[in-house]
């Protein structure tokens, strides 16, 4: 089914990144209403006896909300109305009575305000008293600081069976599901193949594995103890896989290797335009992101000694591109005006479709995007954070040639996509590199030593500058009085007068100024300029974030530097050039990866893994180039801070 | 993942077929409780302005009830709560108010009894009041003069959509799912990569392709005349393959070949024992299986000129053993005792799993079983014949080495498995062969003109004696008094003295009396035992079936003789040999291939193909081997009756 293909036109590549579409914003463009609820309305759970009160959008089920704060209630079907373990009572607020509480309570108990947790959804304030735990779930500290109570997709059930006579004829498989009836499950083909043999080998003692509502296999004797999955940061230069032990919640092992796809570009949208200018391109960069994810697979497998049939579950956080890449769906509609995604919410897929050979009913869970360059990265970044339930005001960056931006209060939640072209991963920069061997990564400028202290990646002599490098090289020149607010560099003149033992580094390369920070790299005029485009869209996404909020610069609790890139940022460099808001360097946190952190929590609970669908609700997008005064702030934020 | 296998032991194959397992029945033996539910206490469904009253299960849907009795009530989305459009007016009897039916009716409406009849459940006596169709349904009549509502699950939308602006940048998937909102669907993978190029190719106007819940295809432009399902019966023997216009709801195309399993073993049991016997023998049976499967659907689309690609549904109804085999399910536990399936409901499986090269997303509905020894093709055929509805005293016999036997009155329906043994294939019988060219089929004897006339199939000598000649040739000598009623060859003095010009056919071959129907062509007295076993096991086996009705054979209103054999079974033969219940001969119909008539109606209406899973609860089985009485019973049934 090949289908016929217009003659690519790179023209059309409108830059989503160009100078122009960041000026001169088209009018009157809005998202999609779907996105557009405003996070606002939250109701209060308040959780005895723990006396915890939460706030959580209406309609969300008192397990749902308990679990998402920490709060553990009995359950082993993991809040799917099966079990009837989740019994808590309501001793405030009203919750209607269910069809299964009708069958799980008696009418007196029912009048009391005993509910099944799973299914009682706060709808207003309500306050619940949940009985002591019978059994004590287990727990993992993931992402920035979140407690997740370990309840997987995934699970294993040893059983014991009578074994059938002509007096008890059941099916394999009725035989096994009347052993777990806890579950209300259907089961895979692979796992009805394998039932006749499995059972009657293993003399009617299996461990079944359930994948959410589906049994995946039957395994012969006790299995329970290995039981694993894998989430991967897919992004698009670094690729990062981490194999997660399932029943303990902790990692087995991490790698992480470069995108196979960086031979079509550096970026999205040059991968984008490869696939516009070759109609095979799409073919070759599905397969170099499913050799990617295969690789990773098989070397945390084999680092942790885990056989790839026990990893029965993967989750995965990309961005719009990368997600849409690693599906086979042409990406073009994402590079071109008005850059639509075929679809925001990926289906849950089978490992194979993404090249895995894992267990063979092992799914792909894929995060959703919130849109075309809000994508599933963030969405995962959102979720490891606790953008959603910090009470906090909190500002989330990730910084990179799209720069995603997310502000949040725990009552609303906003967020938007700067572009802020490839300065950060040393494009359009004379001397600008990745943060590979030879970049210098940080800077250090003392102006009354007149010393130059270069920080440069490996053992090796400095070929170049790397995206924190930039930042730190124009913070301090800033500092040390060689680039004025404006952002250029200052007079001769005014250079020896300020720092006469730096100023001869202050020259000329053709008619552009420069700054020698070694004996070949340089920072030149242009490069800050670059720099100030960068920072200024981010700048002005995250300051008009904080005017929807009504809120000011100064009242942000906290700014979270998410990407990879981010990590490295320094704090004082970031807040130096007006990156983000002029705050204590205390409240600049370095998140690391939280795409990945997002991933792993997605396979740890089901319950994180549907509130990230649940953020598609809550986060409203806002679309900078829908701002009227969108050129006015970008000019204001041009500038240094004083 | 190849697993051990166990030596295998065909001396483990106690003979379900075996003359000591039909004689001496485990003591005790009980099906399991999920089928054995009695099938009475219906509720009576009135529905006006009809004045059509149906008698239905407790629980089915008004919508369900009117749809398979030939009523048609108003629906897009085919009765799923999603389109709202099959209001009725309960004017008797009680139906509680659903969440959807708040949304969709006035208080005062809901006051006046209006429902959305798809949600509405019969739990007691009814009176519906059916507004007009606002679109006249089509409708097709299938099976034995069953008249189906055409609601296939696969349904064409076309439609012309916004396309995407800045100002409305929802995802391609939305925008065809918001032309569709009387569904609520999810989408395939495969849809979503075609999202992109099908939409902006055809300028926004295509064709929705929907199988059940699920997008699996937009297609350019509008394609709602091309809409095609297969209906297998996959036979032991014989496969067939029936190409429906889904569209119209009649057949493109039909063809039949012989199963390509037939290398391994004419019969069931042959070939499970093959897999026990060679370990590669599954995945050969397997492969032999969708070869066979492949080869008539190539030849079905070729003949009507159909893409395999506008094959969206399969529907297949065959045997526990051929489900198994084709769908590479071990079928070992189906050939010993306690003859346990794997399961009974197979899984909906994508049509590449039986190695059908059709729609991407086309899928396989597979007739779920009642037990090892009445699988689906029996359940097609139930559905296929209304045993479940018409309110006559009908018995169904599906005549072969397995014999099953249904009896209904449109409030119970109970079924049973008789082990006929392979007399009717022509097995241990002398002369025996299968229905092929040279096998005598039909047997007329003129005991006055002394004349033996053989009906032999195709345009060759007689070569052999196929089940209807076996059938045909005892009645027929019982008839000229050549057998007696204990199924003993006369003396030749008694066979001279009734009929002298056939006497001389009545000689010996070594020490077996036979009766010579051509030169080379024989019965023997041991051929006549045989046959007597295998309508004994039969006749026993509705017998008994008429006991739990408290019924006399003469009340049976019509005997359907299914399966491929049945429908070449002289009536009258197998009234004289006491095969069926002895009744005027015109009681008696050959139903021709129900089972694939059945698949054919599943494809033409999801309700019916509901219906054949709400069998499973409704059908009781009745197990023979579980009878105090059974030998007794049978031994009665051993004469020929006077």
């Amino acid at each position: 089914m090949s289908e016929p293909t217009s003659a690519p036109d790179p023209d059309r590549l409108l830059g989503r990144y160009g100078r122009e579409g960041l000026l001169v914003p088209p009018a009157g463009a809005e998202r999609d209403a779907g996105a557009a609820h405003d996070g606002s309305g939250r109701v209060a759970l308040t959780l005895l006896p723990a006396e915890r009160t939460v706030r959580v959008p209406p309609g969300v089920t008192v397990f749902d909300g308990a679990s998402w704060n920490g709060v553990a209630i009995d359950s082993t079907c993991g809040g799917h109305g099966t079990c009837k373990k989740c019994k808590v009572r309501i001793t405030s607020g009203s919750v209607p009575v269910s069809r299964l509480d009708a069958r799980a309570f008696t009418a007196e108990q029912l009048r009391d305000g005993w509910r099944l947790a799973c299914l009682a959804q706060a709808t207003g304030d309500l306050t619940v008293d949940v009985p002591p735990l019978l059994t004590r779930p287990k727990a993992a500290t993931v992402g920035v600081g979140r407690q997740v109570i370990l309840r997987p997709a995934v699970q294993k059930r040893y059983v014991e069976l009578d074994e059938p006579t002509l007096a008890d004829q059941r099916t394999d498989l009725d035989r096994v599901l009347a052993a777990v009836d806890d579950l209300d499950l259907t089961a895979d083909l692979y796992a009805i193949r394998r039932l006749p043999r499995v059972l009657r080998e293993s003399d009617y003692r299996v461990t079944a594995v359930v994948v959410d509502e589906t049994l995946v296999d039957v395994e012969p004797g006790d299995t329970r103890e290995r039981l694993f999955g894998i989430a991967y940061d897919l992004g698009t230069t670094t690729v990062v896989a981490t194999l997660l032990d399932l029943g303990t919640g902790t990692p087995a092992a991490v790698a992480s290797q470069l995108n196979k796809q960086q031979p079509f570009g550096g970026d999205v949208i040059t991968r984008i335009s490869a696939t516009m200018l070759d109609p095979a391109a799409l073919g070759r960069l599905t397969s170099a992101a499913h050799e990617t994810l295969a690789e990773l697979a098989a070397e945390v497998c084999a680092e942790a000694g885990v056989d790839p049939r026990e990893v029965y579950e993967v989750a995965l956080a990309g961005n719009a591109t990368m997600t849409a890449l690693a599906l086979g769906v042409d990406p073009e509609p994402l590079g071109v005006a008005p850059f639509v995604m075929s679809c925001a919410v990926p289906p849950v897929v089978p490992a194979a479709e993404l090249g895995l050979a894992l267990h063979p009913g092992a799914r792909v869970t894929i995060f959703p995007a919130l849109g075309a360059y809000v994508g599933g990265d963030i969405v995962a970044g959102v979720l490891a954070t606790g953008m959603d339930r910090d009470k906090r005001l909190r500002l989330f960056v990730d910084v990179g040639t799209n720069c995603e931006i997310v502000l949040g209060d725990g009552e609303r939640i906003v967020s938007t996509a700067a572009p802020a072209g490839p300065a950060f991963e040393g494009g359009a920069i004379r001397c600008g590199m990745r943060a590979a061997d030879g970049a210098i990564e940080t800077v250090r400028v003392d102006p009354a030593e007149g010393a130059v202290t270069l920080g440069v990646i490996g053992d090796v002599a400095a070929a170049g500058l790397c995206g924190s490098g930039l930042v730190d090289a124009v913070a301090e020149l800033v500092k040390a009085g060689l680039l004025d607010a404006s952002g250029r560099f200052v007079t001769d003149e005014a250079a020896a007068a300020a720092t006469p033992r730096l100023a001869e580094r202050l020259t000329k390369i053709g008619d552009e100024r420069v700054f020698m920070l070694s004996e070949t790299v340089y920072l030149s005029q242009r490069d800050v300029r670059e720099l100030q485009f960068a920072k200024a869209a981010i700048a002005t996404g995250w300051s008009l974030l904080l005017e929807e909020f009504g809120a000011a610069p100064g009242d942000v609790a906290q700014v979270l530097l998410a990407g990879s890139f981010g990590s490295y940022l320094s704090p004082a460099a970031a807040i130096r050039i007006g990156l983000v808001p002029k705050l204590p360097v205390l409240r600049i946190v370095s998140a690391g990866n939280v795409a990945g952190e997002g991933a792993k929590m997605a396979l740890l609970s089901r319950r994180e893994r549907e509130g990230a669908l649940a953020l598609r609700e809550e986060v409203r997008y806002l679309e900078l180039s829908d701002r009227a005064d969108f050129n006015d702030k970008f000019v204001d934020q041009l500038a240094f801070p004083q």
